[in-house]
């Protein structure tokens, strides 16, 4: 028996029926998360856990034989840090998808890591409750990935991101050993925050195989408002205004003239000629007209060709049916390597214009659009990947978009997180003694290095 | 040349002049905080501290000596966390106490860890904007010692906790590495989240000395109800019908029969006669009538006695006066032992019940008020210092709360942190595998367990 043999004998004998698989075309169907240029190695073997015992026993083993553990939701994130190691255990936790407990009195649900975003929110709802984040992926994407990579999405401008919804964890340590961290209160200090550091560790410190999040209550359905620029500049000039005079809106997201073309090829609109920018905002306040009506004067004040303020909930829809589709529409013209850069937001039009220019230098087109009111924007380099000169292009051009981010004074990521595509970028942007705490944190956690080894942080080698 | 004169003397060489002093005199005002029961030890030195350059060659020296550092601010914590060591140096942060600039556009404030709350929420305000974080003791205590122990105060119930407002941080390490850590945007997951590990963990992972806020736009001048009940569940009822009706008051805090006889005893109210509780309500929202008039319907669903709404701003603020005598009420009724336990909100009616029999049992006065919408109260044993018998009762008493405090799914600590007065306390409220990551934590940051040894964490024996 190889080692590898004995690693699936043992896992079969720990896990239920049909969890542990090694068959060829299953492991090659889960070995990819959705990130363009990423490799992914040849599994071992796929382990779909179901409960928290699954993950432990799992662990326990892998750590015995040393072997590598990839967690994976339902992989839909955009940095590769769910794509396969060689030899590595697939630990998939699809199949870990009960919502627990919903307790309206404390604003309160608690569920397993493999519950989709969405089925997350509906439910909630039902009761009078409002679980904010909503990552592009939501309809797709797990809890437990959200809270791997610390998504965010259009809700963050007033709600915050994943890690701010994150009160308590049962995580799954390297050994096996199972740990309550977080807390069910409001508040509270007591000790180390713990839950927080596992929030965005991207599998790297532990594997949480329960989630307690809180909720708000459910707001007053949205009121929306569109406004059309010529250039982006403008855009960016009545993001500052109108968040400058104290509003909060519920979104505020940005798209530039190149998405918004993207997104009339797909399906026409009726928006103004001459749009080189548009902003969508959102009010969910008590009152979402005095907060449009802020809206529609900043937009004016700086230029808008045309402001529309959506009469009801319905048509407010429909205005945001042009940024739902942003992804759609870049997908058809051609391969997209989306980056995330955040910066202060007044710098938001020095990012814009800079990544203009990068696509001019690096012939290449790139649509931009993204998350305004938060300075976190999505430029998406569209390339023909058979075409090696465009790959070779839009690659230099990806990583020109993060030096323009951290000369701006932001971070290479927003919400997306590091995965295995960012992390030479990681050391970019950390300190020298920032970059020790990553790996003294890692050699705490996760003393083998079994725990997604590569993907974060560049893997040290250590004594076996 | 005792190791101790060559600890000073490498100090005075290092620091500027006048920062260094182990004078009996001065040390002695310096040895305490303001914990009841929590020993302090005899320091070997203070060190008062101007910049970063000052904090990291003080903790250069006292890694190479291996002396203990105890990281002071203004020494008005309630947990013994700053209070001296044997053989300690006292590194004191109260002169770097500058605010170093408020980001008007980003909202952001950047400042030194000695500033007092107080005065960075007055500097903000006269732009616009809101630092909300409010612990009691805002007028005394330092933004450093703030983010220390993760103050909160009465706008958590709507805006969150110091750790929320905390975006990044300049922290000096163990060796007097200097790193930098969070950021300057509005969202941001690149890498493990530093500098919320930072926040709470009372100087025992590292110093901060630069703090970057983030704030909010100054919401309208609060508007201001209370209601008074017969009993404090009825009260609790209330919390629970008002909060579950989906409304988002800036404050609501409850106090008990005996916490407003004693600060009537103060200063005459006019509170109504059979007085067994109150709540204090209020609304920064835009529409604050709206919300305190839910308020008064709910408090009168569950009997109250009587409701006032305030009718303007300042009339609120004679209002909340009665909340904000209740420390000198208390402190006039003999020593104070202050708890600070924190439970789902749905269990403080059975919380404020047990403590009304904790101090019957004990025989001991319990006044009992806090942050109703937080489930966190403050129950405060009042006893004569000089009186052994009553020295023991209060202490059993106090750690009756937390007992209770733990089995109603609740926390030791929601806002006051760990020190010294409930370690072992959180050696009880964590499991194996918690405690074990909280260790590996301290020797990942601190391998030789010179900050701040035996707060948070009982000590552990290590080699040299």
């Amino acid at each position: 028996m190889t080692g590898n043999d004995k690693l699936v004998a043992e896992l079969h004998r720990a896990l239920p029926d049909g969890a542990v698989t090694h068959d060829e075309a299953v492991l090659e169907a889960y070995r990819y998360d959705r990130a363009a240029f990423c490799p992914a190695g040849q599994p071992a073997a796929l382990v779909r856990v179901r409960s928290t015992e699954d993950v432990a026993a799992a662990l326990r083993i892998a750590s015995a034989h040393r072997v590598p553990v990839v967690p994976q939701g339902a992989r839909t994130g955009l940095s590769g840090g769910a794509n396969a190691l060689d030899g590595c255990l697939l630990l998939n936790t699809e199949q870990m998808n009960q919502i627990l407990h919903i307790d309206v009195d404390e604003q309160l649900a608690r569920v397993e890591p493999g519950v989709i975003n969405a089925e997350l929110a509906a439910a909630v709802r039902k009761h009078g409750l409002y679980y904010p984040p909503d990552p592009g992926s939501m309809d797709i994407s797990t809890i437990g990935g959200n809270v791997a990579t610390g998504a965010g999405g259009m809700c963050c401008v007033k709600y915050g991101t994943t890690a701010d919804f994150v009160r308590g964890l049962t995580v799954v340590l390297a050994d096996g050993r199972i740990m309550r961290c977080g807390r069910r209160t409001a508040k509270g200090v007591a000790g180390y925050d713990l839950a927080r550091l596992f929030v965005g560790s991207e599998g790297t410190l532990g594997i949480a195989t329960e989630i307690t999040l809180a909720l708000r209550p459910a707001p007053p359905a949205p009121l929306t408002a569109v406004a059309f620029f010529r250039t982006p500049v403008m855009a960016c000039h009545a993001v500052a205004g109108f968040l400058g005079a104290g509003y909060r809106p519920s979104v505020l997201e940005f798209m530039d003239g190149p998405t918004i073309a993207s997104v009339s090829a797909l399906t026409d609109l009726g928006f103004p000629d001459d749009t080189g920018a548009m902003l969508i905002a959102q009010s969910d306040s008590t009152a979402p007209a005095d907060e449009l009506a802020a809206f529609e004067r900043a937009a004016r004040e700086c230029g808008a060709i045309e402001v529309i303020v959506a009469e009801d909930p319905a048509e407010g829809e429909l205005l945001m049916q042009a940024r739902r589709l942003v992804g759609v529409a870049a997908e058809r013209l051609g391969t997209n390597l989306v980056d995330d850069v955040c910066v202060p937001r007044g710098k938001l039009a020095e990012l814009i214009e800079g990544i203009e220019q990068i696509a001019a230098e690096h012939d290449v087109l790139i649509t931009c659009a993204g998350h305004a009111g938060d300075g976190n924007m999505h430029p998406s380099v569209v390339f023909d990947q058979h075409d090696p000169r465009q790959v070779t292009a839009a690659q230099r051009a990806f990583e020109a978009i993060m030096v323009l981010g951290l000369e701006l004074g932001g971070t290479i990521t927003g919400e997306h997180g590091v995965g295995e595509l960012k992390r030479d970028w990681l050391a970019r942007e950390l300190d020298e003694p920032a970059r020790w705490a990553h790996q003294q944190l890692k050699r705490a956690f996760d003393p083998h290095g079994i725990l997604n080894p590569g993907r974060v942080l560049v893997p040290e080698v250590r004594a076996p």
